[in-house]
């Protein structure tokens, strides 16, 4: 079995359909969730830690805060609850709201998908594709 | 009569919708369209001109430009055909194939949009409005 090394966007694009869709939630004022806040509150809930989540996407234990402490004031409950001290921080995890905002951006995101890969019909047959070697030989 | 200050972004939102989506087309490699690109096109087609379209959103000439030649290079057809020459270039409008792209992101955005209302309800009802005097006065 050969191995070829993995072109991991082209891969992902392929198996999901043939067009991502990134989405930006506008809620007015300053209350926004785009794709950086759902992905740390999913890194959060899978480290348990709010620094251990940030260090997972690279990213400052002062960024990660920042970003957890705009979403807790965005709506009237937090989406991510803390235990304060230790010199790294305690254990956080989401709150019911906090799941619920990943689950509901996920969702309107895959949905999003799904139609811009249909209204995109024509567009996508003309789209100069960067590695044809993605395209499935059976074609030829 | 009295008029207040509009809050602008608020005032959309409301007539709209409640939440505003915007969206990033990602096709792999280089290829992604959002928002500022989606913007330049409309403004092409409105100013019939790319420096005139780049002017009108604070762009320079060679930011808008190297936007138009990323499009043109992402299809096998161009986006937007440009007439070269004169002092600050020719006349530009949009290809059948860059109105399609307007108008195909458009309808995403909007379709998006809606299912975003409908998916959002809970976390909605949970938002923290920055400014409460957009609230109709009728609700009290």
């Amino acid at each position: 079995m050969t191995t070829e090394p993995p072109a991991i966007d082209s891969t992902a694009s392929a198996a999901a359909g043939l067009v991502r869709v990134r989405i930006r939630l506008d809620f007015g004022g300053d209350a926004r969730i785009g794709p950086g806040k759902i992905e740390l509150l999913e890194a959060i809930a899978r480290d348990g830690s709010i620094s251990a989540a940030g260090r997972s996407m690279g990213m400052s234990y002062r960024r990660a805060w920042t970003l957890v402490d705009a979403l807790n004031r965005m709506f009237s409950e937090p989406a991510v609850t803390a235990a304060v001290g230790g010199a790294h921080g305690g254990g956080a995890s989401l709150t019911p709201l906090g799941e619920r905002l990943v689950a509901d951006y996920r969702a309107i995101e895959s949905e999003s998908r799904a139609l811009a890969n249909r209204a995109l019909a024509v567009v996508l047959d003309r789209l100069v594709r960067p590695d044809a070697s993605d395209r499935p030989a059976t074609e030829a």
